[in-house]
């Protein structure tokens, strides 16, 4: 297990480049007439640039017309966006609006879409109206466990909620607020098939009816659960009716993972706080620091690995017997899920983070914060363990604890602040080591084509600095590309200027082809802070769409009821509802003037009749708080209740045309 | 007036580039042992870049560690926000929360900061509470002409705001609805010492009571608004009492900008829809496009230039006689404004989009959208003509009308669809071409250092596609750098992967340096629809901070009367209220566990303690939509009334350190 990488030598001598450059060397011309000489070695040299960095250069740069290899979508952390960037150029190609309003995507202000959307997904009974999302963990929509760029699937963290973004229009469909979760973090993944998304509690929640309790009543009334929405395959939608929870102890449950190929029918989720501490540093006006989560959540040597078995659960659901239901949602009970074989407990080094399966679906890899090690159990182990019953007892809720000594394959030291780990072709991990600010590669067993130099340390690539989670070319997937990893590092102190006092993050693009690892670029991020991204094949997003059909309803995939085409536009009048039929092209709307009285309701249903892709027209009445975005072909509802005269401007707000300007109207209000 | 300019080659031939690698040229070797070879030429051919490509990339890459030269500023258009990129990377920095919340960000939901500069930014007589604005202008503060780091100004034009952005600690300090105008295009531009901030209307206002008027009464009824907001230089704050508009006919006022140097005293705005045309393409149910504004406000060949002596404005106000106040703000009525010599105006090629001062200040360059020439004024033409009362007659309202044969300068073909000007140090003007998707360098006259060579079209570039605004290095200051131009093209087309139905916009670097000019690189905008952005020295931002003085209330930059250092926590119950004096720090709240009842309203006074930069906490309270940020050594105070019993989770949304997950907490709301 000793590190038997290379130190790698991080800059090669600037000298050799200028040297060249200095030589005149005709072969490197380029033959433009500009200012610098046109030699690339020259060009580089007149910048300052080392040889690495102008390897990084010409290793990122995508010229406009040329298309990234890659996209990754990065969870936009409390911003409550995702964020699409390219790979290798990492250039920010798009911010998907997901728990946030922007009234520069269809969400707007005052719209159907944006409403419909943003208030079925927040939950009255649970808390106010969210505008607001933690963004942590996407997942992308699988099928025989490779990316099939269909779907996308984001947890909210902070309200425990999840959404899918439909991959062909690049728009959030559908907030779920699922029942009993206060927070999530246990997810997003998704299984081979897409058949459930998964999300699990991180705080878990009181179960009582008032929805208080006292925190000395932790374990008694207290609870974590394990959530598997269905998904309905045409429309990648959340179907409630068939999706199911599964009851945990209260401990905080952190990452997870699905089982694929060898572990299929499995979900790996770890946990953390086994010791139930509910913190609580000042007490009768008193401090107390070794009171504090950091000390008191983290004093057991082991918390517990959950192992599920989600294809027992689905079975058992589908039985009846036994299954609660809790605020509309199926609930396997603790006990049953006990007793059942649906869940397992392994210990796992204390306080862990990340839970990863390899892609042959064998090893599942821990990464433990607190323990320098990476801990790998095998699937053959823990089926083995499962079917023998090999026991070292039961934790205080009678979940059976799986014996550590025959579950566990290996242990490698990576360093230190271990975090999370991504795969490539060739039977490699990469740990995220926050602590350390690196990434170790090591190898992993057998299974993943190693054997004499199976589990073992290759190499340490610094980074800068602290990274949190990492990524690698379709990384989650059956067969993960290799080619390109992407570092997520939470601090970037030095690497870019000042702008403000919250500083950017740091997304380090790093080329896994190279031995060693090379570092190819820095990109700041800022907006949000990335918890966690994918990164897929461009190529595999097949069904990205250019254009609606005419009158479509983005929602529905289907005609819009509201629809009109050029020449049916129309007001009618039905009591003190107003229905304006308005069609938005280059350069106007029309109707462009509409005449109505204080008290009535205007109902707005504006299609876009463009056939030109990309030729989106917004539509705003800014003294009435409207805002809306309608790509061609599109039809946007708004609803307004005129509870003020005036004479209204209404305008595009989407620089659509030289005659953009032009395309505004006038919204009366008569008193 | 022909174009002089050479043809320009795109495209160098890669042949020569392949053909340096194939000879393994020694000189452009960068010793790294990558499997690439470590050649420049050879890694570029690898990737399939051109000559100009790679130059392209090495020119615009910036390392890790190394800064940008300059910095932009974008308006983030509907999204609400600002954009800060790195040049000549294009790297985005930071998105700056302006009209819209950011849970990212100080603004948050909840939070004192957030709620105060929104909520005061929201005239409730004018409309609902904004969260969002259609950001266009962005301007700098300035020094004798020169942009000088320190505060930043943007509109929102749908709502007739404006915001100010403190680029000390890059965050929104104040957001001002200005009274009279409902929407706004006119701006923001800053006189030379940030004397005044400029803001106009755009759509005409009903100047009746009710805010309603028939558009049958437009001409009566309707006015525009000229706003010169007056900046207390410590704080870069608006000064209401200090401000004043000055009323306009109720044509389209569009662009503006301020008079330098020569021109020094003076504003500028462009008009259109001196028709007062109002629109009405349906009317009794027919459908009459010809009614349309883009044909009936487009009729007259020419609109008007208004010129503005804000000094003699400044005078007249400050005389108090003749001054009206409306709805809180002093304003100069047009018939003042028309005999008092404030108010001229100038014949323009009809419906002109931007007019712009050249360095010097003698030269107003007009770029009118139906017109392919660009119209140049001069300010020794428009002082002399001023002088001699060198009227061609008055509009119907009584504004004098300077002879256009007395005012105009030149006029240079430069191509279809002109709209924005920016200038360079060497006397040329660069001129945007929506409709031809390209940029015209032109020559200035005399004043601007030409002579015989004076106001001709020197070299057009392309650029993809329908280029809206643009800017050079410091291009609106009385020194512009030349060196780089960014292009804001509205559309991308097929210059970027297709990320779904709305599709990015695209800025192109051009390199001013070389001649003709080079287009260095593409980058797609995924947030917003940029409208204008400035182009800073970033060494010019001094004053941006790295760490608050500890306990900062950074809305006063003075400390916060609720700070505290670390053993002051506590917690004071006065009657209802329950005063919590957290601190945070990593990784844990002090205190961490809150007791209350239902019907107490917690009044949280956050201190970040930390001496770190960028040692930002968050604090969310999902249950109760609480969402904050808190960065090192700043106060943030919450204010929560509890209607719910329960017992909610707290945590650090912010990922700041190994143990970051531990810092959490509880608030328990008792029934």
């Amino acid at each position: 297990m000793a590190n038997k990488g290379p130190k790698v030598s991080r800059r090669t001598a600037l000298g050799m480049l200028v040297g060249g450059a200095a030589a005149g060397v005709a072969g490197a011309k380029i033959g433009l007439s500009t200012s610098s000489g046109g030699d690339l070695a020259a060009i580089a040299a007149d910048r300052g640039l080392t040889g690495d960095q102008a390897e990084g250069a010409l290793r990122t740069f995508v010229p406009g017309g040329e298309f990234d290899e890659y996209l990754i979508f990065a969870s936009g952390g409390h911003s409550g966006q995702m964020l699409v960037y390219g790979v290798p150029s990492m250039r920010l190609l798009k911010v998907i609006a997901v728990f946030s309003p922007d009234a520069w995507q269809g969400y707007g202000y005052g719209t159907d879409q944006g409403d419909t959307v943003l208030d079925e997904g927040s939950d009255p009974a649970k808390s106010d109206a969210l505008r607001w999302g933690d963004t942590h963990h996407p997942a992308i929509s699988e099928t025989e466990g490779q990316y099939d760029g269909r779907f996308l699937y984001i947890n909210d963290r902070a309200n425990g909620r999840i959404a899918m973004v439909d991959l062909r229009d690049f728009k959030t469909k559908q907030i779920f607020d699922v029942p009993n979760l206060q927070t999530s973090h246990g997810g997003c993944f998704v299984t081979p098939n897409s058949e459930y998304v998964h999300i699990s509690s991180m705080s878990p929640s009181p179960v009582t009816d008032s929805g208080y309790a006292p925190l000395s009543r932790y374990a008694e009334d207290f609870r974590g659960f394990s959530t598997w929405l269905a998904i309905d395959q045409e429309t990648g939608r959340f179907v409630k009716d068939k999706s199911f929870q599964i009851e945990l102890p209260p401990y905080t449950q952190d990452l997870a993972d699905a089982g694929k190929l060898s572990s299929y029918g499995l979900g790996f989720i770890n946990s953390y706080n086994t010791e139930m501490a509910t913190g609580g540093v000042m007490h009768d006006g008193q401090i107390d620091p070794a009171a504090a989560l950091e000390a008191t959540a983290t004093k057991n040597d082991y918390d517990f690995l959950h192992i599920i078995d989600w294809q027992k659960a689905e079975a058992f659901v589908g039985s009846g017997s036994g299954v609660r239901t809790l605020n509309g949602m199926r609930v396997i009970p603790l006990e049953a899920a006990s007793g059942e074989g649906i869940l397992h407990f392994a210990p796992e080094p204390r306080n862990p983070h990340g839970v990863d399966v390899n892609p042959t679906g064998d090893y599942i890899c821990i990464a433990g914060k607190l323990d320098p090690n990476a801990s790998v159990y095998s699937i053959d182990r823990i089926k083995a363990a499962i079917d023998s019953q090999d026991y070292e007892g039961t934790d205080p809720f009678g979940v059976p604890i799986l014996e550590l000594s025959s579950v566990l394959e290996a242990q490698v030291e990576l360093g230190a602040g271990p975090l999370h780990t991504q795969f490539d072709d060739k039977g490699y991990a990469y740990t995220s080591l926050f602590v350390d600010s690196a990434i170790a590669k090591w190898s992993l067993g057998p299974k993943a084509g190693h054997d004499a130099d199976a589990f073992q340390l290759v190499e340490t690539l610094p980074i800068h600095y602290n990274i949190g989670h990492l990524v690698t070319a379709e990384g989650d997937t059956v067969s993960p590309d290799g080619r390109y990893m992407v570092a997520l590092n939470k601090w970037s102190i030095d690497r870019f200027p000042p702008v403000g006092t919250l500083h950017p993050q740091n997304f380090q693009l790093v080329d896994l082809t190279s031995e060693p690892m090379t570092l190819l670029s820095d990109t700041p991020i800022g907006v949000g802070e990335p918890h966690y991204v994918q990164m897929i094949r461009r190529d595999k997003l097949k069904g990205v769409l250019r254009l609606y059909e005419p009158g479509t309803d983005p929602m529905t995939w289907s005609r819009s009821p509201f629809a009109i085409a050029a020449g049916e536009e129309r007001i009618e009048r039905q009591g003190q509802d107003l229905h304006v039929y308005m069609s938005a092209m280059r350069s106007h709307y029309t109707p462009d003037v509409v005449e109505a009285r204080l008290g009535d309701t205007v109902r707005f249903h504006i299609t876009n009749i463009e056939q030109t892709p990309d030729a989106t027209h917004g539509f705003a009445i800014p003294g009435l708080n409207i805002q809306a975005s309608i790509d061609p072909g599109e039809v946007v509802n708004i609803d307004l209740t005129l509870d003020r005269a005036g004479t209204f401007a209404m305008y595009c707000t989407e620089f659509c045309s030289a005659l953009h300007l032009e395309m505004q109207g006038w919204l009366q209000v008569a008193p």
